[in-house]
């Protein structure tokens, strides 16, 4: 296996090495190699080169198998998001350039970890949905700018058939094999690309007689999820709802820290924690290297590794079990470093 | 005062009722005289004659010194978002028509209710905040459409500098008038409307120079509004941003069927529960009026007849120590009617 790793800017870099270190002996154990090619990438890719999204990079994600990604985001670039050049760039310019244009994002919930929810834990209990959220499309991608000597602004929302049918049969797909219930999520009582999304989802209804799909405006469903998140199985959305509603639904279970992700679309995939860049705890050894783990979990899945990925998932939830977990879960029991959760989830 | 009073559907000319008694019991106390104007809309004025938001009806309201409004929807219009009159076309007509640029949602608790709250009681005590919300602008209003054949569809959304000025002095206004904090929500990393409301709202920043200004992404704050809603205080961001936080705000407190709102603009106010229409249970005198009966005590507020206001703040909270209330905030103990709970209140 090729693949790419791009560690990014502030905590990254010590997530990525502990992501590196637990495939590397899964790889170990089922006989596999890995070839890491890291790249440069975000406010570090700036730094160096001027870009946040190097061609040359580019190159080394379409070359390989995979691309595992840490975080991007400086906060030296939070208060200009107009400057010229921003790491944000990089992002979109990846996705779109890699075709990944569903971003794959479960929430769960680890029993003992209930108590760091925001949330009451008769609430969250049982909690377990995925977001897929499209990625290449929507008012992201649009045409944008400015007229009237700058005094309007503009930002276009456009979606075809086509965009929303490959998002909307990964989801049908998706809840095949889970528990069979699909929940549309769009403003079809305002907006048009919603009502396109609606009525696309309606037309594959018949190819995926077994799902039961659902249809929820996004104010619904940004009140529902606080209140009754164990209802939700599989979410499908555009992608401005779903920027706003994966993050919301990140907090609830009060693992966030442990959350991972993939994007998916042509052959290559990427994963990622669902964090960012963290940069107050950059150097310090203390940030929760979990999240990017179970990234790497996913990775390997993506693969159909299926074992390779429920070895990653059961380490963790040893450690979690047995305290080996950094200070933002050790409640005044020993925290342990980043690298040392790694050595050990290894 | 010449009061227009749009009931609208389901449990709303049962919630409007109560608030009409408490009304005319405050204008009698302070030698006010209210005229009542009932008028149609939503559903039930498309059932009277085909339209949500009739000539007629806009035209009580246009020569009204106020609009109380109940709720609109009903059910058999809402799985056919694209039917060719719906009763959501109505409520954006109106408020287009008259002018109602800002939506003003406060979400605060009541002690009494905090275990009522999806969210751990140490997280909410003490949230007291309020969302104005542009409400006559971006994509709800911008052009819309389908191309190719019907297979690409669009929503444009659309901002002019002078709409974000009127609506952010609103927002810094009301911050002067409370604790000095303003929060921007926006999507400034990604898009070109957002860029000019924070340019604009910058702009306004000197002329304020009391009030700390902080600017969030959206997704940032749809996390955080869940995390430490108590961290906020006066936030503005623009329409469908404001559709999706201010639902998910309204559930945080665990009294939404308690929270009221205002929409704002020209001379003529509109003051609306938040809560939808509730079809179960309409016609059954179970639904809280609570909500409604403190959107009447924004709306004389807003007239600056700010202790009647008060007294009726004051009633409803009595009403909660003394447990005249709905079956929904009853534990158990006796519920008393909408009507009995509006007779109390009066
Ligand atoms: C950084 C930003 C452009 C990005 C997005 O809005 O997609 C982020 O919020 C995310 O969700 O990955
Ligand atoms: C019914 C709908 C069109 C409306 C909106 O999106 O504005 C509602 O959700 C609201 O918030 O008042």
């Amino acid at each position: 296996l090729n693949i790419a790793l791009l560690a990014g800017d502030g905590i990254g870099p010590e997530v990525i090495d502990q992501a590196v270190k637990v495939s590397d002996a899964v790889a170990k154990k089922f006989g596999h190699e890995i070839t890491w090619k890291p790249a440069l990438t975000g406010a570090a890719a700036i730094d160096a080169v001027g870009e946040p999204y190097p061609d040359e990079t580019h190159n080394i994600c379409k070359t390989s198998d995979a691309v595992l990604f840490g975080a991007i985001g400086d906060p030296k670039y939070d208060n200009d998001p107009s400057a010229p050049v921003r790491p944000e760039q990089g992002l979109l310019k990846m996705r779109k350039a890699l075709g990944l244009f569903a971003n794959v994002r479960p929430t769960f919930v680890f029993p003992s970890l209930l108590d760091k929810s925001p949330l009451k834990k008769e609430r969250i209990e049982g909690t377990d949905l995925v977001f897929l959220r499209e990625l290449t499309g929507g008012i992201y991608f649009g045409e944008k700018g400015r007229r009237d000597d700058r005094n309007t602004a503009y930002d276009n929302c456009v979606y075809t058939k086509e965009e929303v049918t490959r998002l909307a049969r990964k989801g049908f797909e998706l809840a095949m094999q889970r528990s069979k219930r699909l929940c549309c999520v769009d403003k079809a009582n305002v907006l048009e690309t919603s009502r396109l999304w609606r009525e696309t989802v309606q037309g594959l209804e018949a190819e995926y007689p077994e799902v039961e799909v659902s249809y929820e405006f996004v104010d619904a469903v940004a009140m529902r999820l606080v209140q009754w998140p164990s209802d939700y199985d599989v979410l499908i959305t555009e992608n401005l709802f779903g920027d706003i509603l994966t993050d919301e639904a990140s907090v609830i279970s009060g693992s966030m820290g442990l959350m991972p992700s993939a994007s998916l679309g042509s052959d290559i995939g990427l994963f990622e924690p669902i964090h960012g860049s963290y940069p107050q705890a950059a150097g310090k050894n203390i940030a929760n290297p979990m999240a990017t783990v179970l990234s790497a979990a996913m990775m390997f899945e993506n693969f159909d590794l299926i074992e390779e990925g429920k070895v990653i998932r059961e380490a963790v939830n040893k450690a979690l079990a047995e305290g080996i977990v950094t200070e933002d879960l050790s409640e005044g029991d020993k925290a342990y470093g980043t690298s040392e959760v790694g050595d050990w989830l290894a």
